[in-house]
């Protein structure tokens, strides 16, 4: 009450402001116009937009003559844990992206360690000088196909929503339990609609009758678009249309696709999964951003796509403008198509300029618990023994086929063709009961969160041609999974991961090429973005060497084992046909 | 939850809908396309949008070829009190308007009745075919300037806050409070703020430094907009800017001016008061939608402006669009310019068609102590009297004058002038004790909620010519009001208002030209629109003849006594300088 009370005077001007951004080009994210203007800031709100000689004084002025300033950054949609960073390294690592909000389903740790896996994570952003948002994760587990390491029940999601730093329900995976209106998924639904919370969807291929069950359901929002019919069709239902970066989609198609309609409310930007090597490379939103602008977008739709329309969606009010009474965070850049990011102000404190932090991130540590979720013990070769139904000749194998991958120019296709796996059938060679692989790869897959030890084997083509690798990051479940050419190198790789207590490993001829620690979780580094993106390009590097199917956007192995993508996985319990929800032995 | 399940069943076809509207030109206010579409319904939901090849099959089907669709309107700020009618009548009244939902702030009967005035049009709009939710009333009273009937406390608004029907703060009219800090304003912000709630402003000429501090204290909207640059403003300080209709401002202006603005993505239309002549003769949202379409608008961002717009600001999410899962609320025109309403659709059911109500709406009764706020006895001779300073002569008085009023074509500039009475002075004749009123009228304010029996008199100048008016109609606290050039004219009138509960009465030579009877709460008749238009359309002719300054937006004297408007005013305690915040004596 008083602080309002402060806010206040400071806006009459009878309190000192602590912040003056003077002269900037301020992009109006709700009239849309650009103009000069100063912004005039009291701690962490806005509480002056107007000419520069109205302005009340101010402790510290930044004269912002030639530079546009746009509001701070709002991602309605990704998962921290695939920058395989801590929240508090992400926020580092990201904030000079001009990234001041982010709305994160921690859906890969809720896997692994439920809700204490999203407390540690809340627990690690408190204090940031960004804001980190947590969802609560709907699909834990993504369904009965897999063990996960935990599980998350409606009652869990209803207490997840009354914690402080849960906002919303995260994507709504499950999409085949939501049209045959399975009991657990319509009690998480409701509790969604009664807490009057953001329900985030996730809709790949849906479309007619379907999509419009999907929607009704409750989703509001979806970010799997991979052709511009698809993102038409859910513009027009009225989901907010997220669409990702230029690893997955094509800016140049959908910017013209989007030209054909008159002016879309719905339409947001977002990144999803941004990999650590990625991140370093090509930087976060603000390469959708830019990337959307690059290929044709209006500037100030780009802008209020990454700004206003989140903040708008996300129920977020004080949030995604640069007006008075909101938060402080501003970005200024130097040129708004280049959009080239130089100050970065967070609640009214300038953290990141020239893609530099400006102030130091102390980081809650993540507790022992988070580090002991690998629950394997280093495998012996029979952990990888396959009996073949004969000794000698050829047998039939069932295959998860990746043959239709790589074949397109356009990062989007090759995207979608790497979601859209199938099971294929092939001819392996025995000798003395032996497989001989050829071009056939071997997949493991072995639970690892101490649930009940499953091992589940079967084949793979066109995914690896030399070596082994080993990974803890196999979506969603996150249980160990291995593929390779031959069981040395397999259980080479197996084991480094096993000893780190997860992460992932590249091994060729029992040589280690590569590997990325990621003792949290399994999923997260104890390192900064510098360090984990060099391993990671490490990484990439081996699979370059060793012939493994690699899209920029991630590798493909990480999404052999997740069983609600489309056709053909493998989890711990079995290769499975994800259309007919059953399990096919390896072995037809 | 069982009815999720229900809706999803019938959204994949595997239900029959209840209703279909095949074939229509369908606007969808988030792409901005207007297509032919068929719209399905299941109950009181949209469960299908698309081609019509593809709805499942409907027990009802609408053919709507050649018409279009667009969603049913939202009104984010009215006062159903001044329509004069009870909610259900209102609702029967605005429904063949296309207003299906409704956000009002009762502060009119809150200011005579306190929660209980609430309570009963909560309870008289339970059932109805439309939406209407109640805003808290924020300023109960208006300011300390006033006896109102009742007090709202911040308590009271926390409570009201828990109520179903309870939708977001009123307007925070007491804007001097705001900029003052004062303590009790402060609290209803933080509780407002904490609820998470809409709160709704009203700031008429702030600007610059005390418009900024009005913001950053909480509002969200404004409404009081008569100037093109005071919209401008607003928008750009991010406030959602509710323009309201042709009686109150040129749309030509407005639409002319935001044609400088690439896309404002905040702009909202409301209709505010709305008497029951003017809804009969021009009708309601509607006609303020049309105005600006005719004005120039582009119709889908006008058809935004009542639609998608208001919903978004008042955060209900599932109005405001044809989509999946929102509210079957459907609004068919046979030429979208025109803006002609054929048939509205509310809740999935067809209630109104050419202008009539398809649906009886049956009403709860309002009860007893609504019926019994006139706590004054008829008044005698006594109760006017005046005692000048001198016996014989002349004498000065204070007046508050409309001299501004009356001289300007546009309806927009003269309300604007209504508004900015200013405080003058006059002389006036006295013969033996008596004033010889001349061009100066006669004004008492009689205090009558039974708090304190304050009576108040002073002086008008450019309101009224001959007779007497008397109103339980006195803008915010609905004290009696009276006003006239001869004494016996106006105990008549004062009289007529007494004895009927409540109302207006208008009276020249001891002649009753004309009565409107408010027995509910000295606000509200019994009778339905037909009636109570009749009543005062003659009301308005009485007016012409007596020469009382009558705006079509609502008579002038209805906001005599309203403390908050600058500049002069008079209350139950006094003649009142608005800007000064102190009273004036008659005889200076």
């Amino acid at each position: 009450m008083s602080a309002r009370l402060d806010f206040i005077s400071a806006a009459l001007g009878k309190r000192q402001l602590t912040l003056a951004i003077r002269n900037a080009s301020l992009l109006n994210v709700f009239t849309g116009e650009i103009s000069e203007s100063t912004i005039g800031i009291y701690k962490d709100r806005i509480v002056y937009i107007g000419h520069s000689s109205g302005c009340p004084p101010a402790a510290e002025v930044i004269d912002a003559k030639g530079m546009v300033a746009i509001p701070g950054l709002i991602d309605s949609h990704l998962h921290v844990e695939s920058s395989m960073m801590t929240p508090a390294k992400f926020a580092a690592a990201t904030l000079p992206h001009g990234l001041t909000t982010a709305f994160a389903d921690p859906h890969e740790i809720a896997n692994v360690m439920g809700k204490e896996g999203i407390r540690a994570m809340i627990d690690n952003s408190r204090g940031l000088p960004q804001k980190l948002y947590y969802y609560a994760p709907t699909c834990i587990p993504e369904s009965d196909a897999v063990t996960a390491g935990a599980e998350l029940t409606p009652g869990d999601i209803e207490e997840l929503l009354g914690w402080r730093g849960i906002w919303g329900l995260g994507e709504v995976m499950d999409y085949p339990a939501v049209l045959k209106g399975e009991d657990k998924m319509m009690k998480i639904l409701r509790i969604g609609a009664e807490h009057g919370v953001v329900i985030d969807g996730h809709a790949p291929l849906l479309t007619g009758l379907e999509l419009n069950a999907y929607v009704v359901a409750g989703a509001e929002a979806d970010h799997e678009n991979f052709t511009v019919e698809a993102m038409l069709e859910k513009l027009r239902l009225g989901l907010y249309v997220k669409l990702r970066g230029p690893y997955i989609l094509d800016p140049k198609k959908f910017v013209k696709a989007l030209r054909a309609i008159p002016h879309p409310y719905n339409l947001i930007l977002c990144t999803d999964d941004v990999l650590p090597d990625n991140l370093t490379r090509w930087g976060h939103l603000d390469h959708v951003c830019r990337a959307f602008m690059q290929a044709g977008m209006d500037p100030v739709e780009a802008v209020r796509s990454v700004t206003l329309r989140p903040a708008l969606h996300m129920r977020k009010f004080e949030l995604g403008a640069i007006t008075p009474g909101r938060a402080a965070d501003i970005v200024l850049l130097d040129d708004l198509r280049k959009f080239n990011i130089k100050l970065v102000i967070a609640n009214g404190v300038p953290v990141a300029k020239n893609g530099r932090m400006l102030v130091d991130i102390r980081e809650r540590e993540f507790d022992g618990s988070t580090r002991e979720t690998m629950k394997l013990a280093p495998l012996g070769r029979e952990a990888f023994t396959v009996r073949p139904p004969r000794d000698n000749g050829t047998v039939d194998v069932n295959t998860i086929d990746f043959s239709g991958y790589g074949k397109h120019e356009d990062n989007g296709e090759a995207f979608a063709n790497m979601i859209l796996t199938k099971m294929s059938r092939a001819k392996v060679r025995v000798r003395k009961g032996e497989l001989s692989l050829g071009d056939v790869a071997l997949v493991f897959v072995f639970e690892r969160h101490g649930k009940n030890g499953n091992r589940a084997f079967g084949f793979a083509r066109n995914l690896i041609r030399k070596g082994a690798m080993a990974t803890t990051v196999a979506h969603d479940s996150h249980n160990l999974l291995v593929v390779g050419t031959n069981v040395d190198d397999m259980r080479a790789a197996a084991n480094l991961v096993i000893r780190s207590n997860g992460g992932i490993a590249a091994v060729l001829n029992r040589k280690t090429l590569a590997t990325v620690k990621l003792p949290i979780a399994g999923l997260i580094s104890e390192h900064g973005l510098s360090r984990v993106s060099k391993e990671v390009q490490r990484l990439r590097g081996a699979f370059r060497t060793m012939g493994v199917l690699d899209h920029p956007y991630m590798p493909l192995p990480n999404l052999l084992a997740l069983s609600v993508i489309p056709h053909a996985r493998i989890t711990d319990k079995g290769m499975y046909d994800v259309d007919n929800q059953r399990f096919v032995p390896p072995f037809p």
